[in-house]
């Protein structure tokens, strides 16, 4: 039986990759967006709240994918749990660390499966990667995560708000990649943030990881072009690279060929599974990072951003 | 028989707490002391590193209190338990959430008992204020805790630096306290900052808590005297008021005798405990609570702190 879905929150991410992937999945059928935009070339229901939905569908809906921006998730997941439906959380999951452990004891007092998706690491070369890294002992890691905010986050202000995460919100799938292909934990030692003096989120930081020689560099200035790169030296002389967010990947140098996959269309595929199992599947260990990134973390002033 | 105990770092809580604690308590023997600065006045072996105690001690020893600033805790803590050496963490146990995860992860491989002790939670009340409010659905909660940051950190730079948590150093007491008494868990929503202009960390902050009418407020500036209180109504129409950060208890606005108590001296004999029963004693809720609020602040610049 078809599950009807409902997409709660309608911003670019649901528009450029919910939509489409709800589409392309025939276990999914789209029957309602709750946003409080009413977007004109949408033929299924929208309503402005998730009361609203519940009042105002007669045939009810099976799962929902919450894609608004993380503040408001924690109460919008509540109510869905609450009423025993699956939810989907587009990253990140909540805006707090202690948000999200709340709805996993919910979830499991109501035995309702939750997904917390990670979309960088349906990326085609991070499970190859994981395995060439299985058992091999880390020498140097070096994530560079360096794009421009004007192009992925046109005119959005709640990523410069108190909990949007600044550019951490694009290197937490970096972090989610590493904690799938690293066989060590990836512990915060000492990070240094640059804050735009006009806004409340870091534009660019650099953080250090505890072992010799684990870096990330996270810049959201931009640059010639966009860099979504992890560079993973081993013991044993191994070399891993991913590029393009984990798309593209050389080992030893040599380009492996990758089947092209869309990141979004396996998503769903794991969340129909989710759904009909009724198996939870979460990972908390990418909004951790980034919770003791702000914790550990140098704050220096830059320029106003504008 | 007697535990060998070694304290490393040998600040102001050490000297003041640690030390008068483990004197009183039968069940352990001050063994060594390892510290950059050697105390004059101080009868004990005193090394400069850990390794310089193991080499240095013919004797050996059976349990270790780390009692530095937060940010070198985390390399002192796998060097002692690797070592096999049961751990008392001085509060906050580590200054990230990964560090104390892995170092809960590692100690439960090695089978070591750790100990995260958060001396408030020992105060007279709590324990009575928790029996109180067993049950009881909270409709309003306030902790405020104000004190002057150069009469308890005299000179001390660390609280200031990256890591070192600033006013949240103190809150985090009052925190522990709320993780004990309550009978929901204490969500944080929105927070507001102040850092100086010239510190790394904030000198006051508010904090909303998810649910109506949550909040704390904290200031390092002092005032006209230090106030750690926690005022709880419930539905049910009981108002429970701790002072004194929890040593001193009303119930209904009557205040309730107290036997008096030391929470150092309840931390030793409940560290004996841990080690004899080689049984863990952890709450990583304290530390969870404080890196939401970093990871969800509004961050304002305030004065120059002199």
């Amino acid at each position: 039986m078809t599950l009807r879905i409902a997409l709660i929150g309608f911003g670019k991410i649901a528009e450029d990759q919910h939509l489409p992937a709800i589409a392309a999945n025939p276990d999914f059928e789209l029957a309602a967006i709750v946003s409080l935009n009413r977007p004109s070339h949408i033929r299924c229901p929208v309503f402005s709240t998730v009361g609203d939905m519940f009042a105002g569908l007669p045939g009810g809906i099976d799962a929902v994918a919450i894609c608004t921006p993380p503040v408001p998730r924690f109460a919008i997941a509540c109510e869905v749990i609450t009423a025993g439906l699956p939810v989907l959380f587009e990253k990140p999951p909540t805006a707090t660390l202690g948000e999200l452990d709340y709805l996993i004891a919910l979830a499991r007092l109501r035995n309702v499966p939750i997904f917390t998706a990670w979309h960088s690491q349906y990326a085609a070369g991070v499970p190859v990667a994981a395995r060439a890294l299985k058992g091999e002992a880390v020498t140097s890691l070096t994530m560079l995560w360096r794009e421009d905010v004007r192009k992925y986050h046109p005119g959005q202000q709640w990523i410069w708000q108190p909990g949007g995460f600044g550019v951490f919100d694009p290197a937490i799938n970096g972090f989610s990649i590493l904690n799938n292909i690293l066989d060590e934990p990836l512990l915060v030692n000492r990070v240094s943030m640059l804050f735009p003096a006009n806004r409340q989120t870091p534009i660019s930081a650099e953080v250090l990881f505890h072992g010799d020689d684990r870096k990330a560099i996270l810049d959201w200035r931009g640059g010639d072009e966009d860099e979504w790169k992890i560079q993973i030296e081993t013991a044993s002389g191994k070399s891993v690279r991913l590029m393009e967010g984990g798309a593209q990947l050389e080992i030893d140098g040599a380009p492996r060929s990758l089947p092209p996959r869309s990141e979004y269309r396996a998503i769903y595929e794991d969340f129909a599974d989710v759904v009909r199992r009724r198996c939870s599947k979460i990972d908390r260990d990418p909004l951790r990072i980034v919770a003791d990134c702000f914790l550990a973390a140098e704050r220096n002033a830059g320029d106003d951003f504008a």
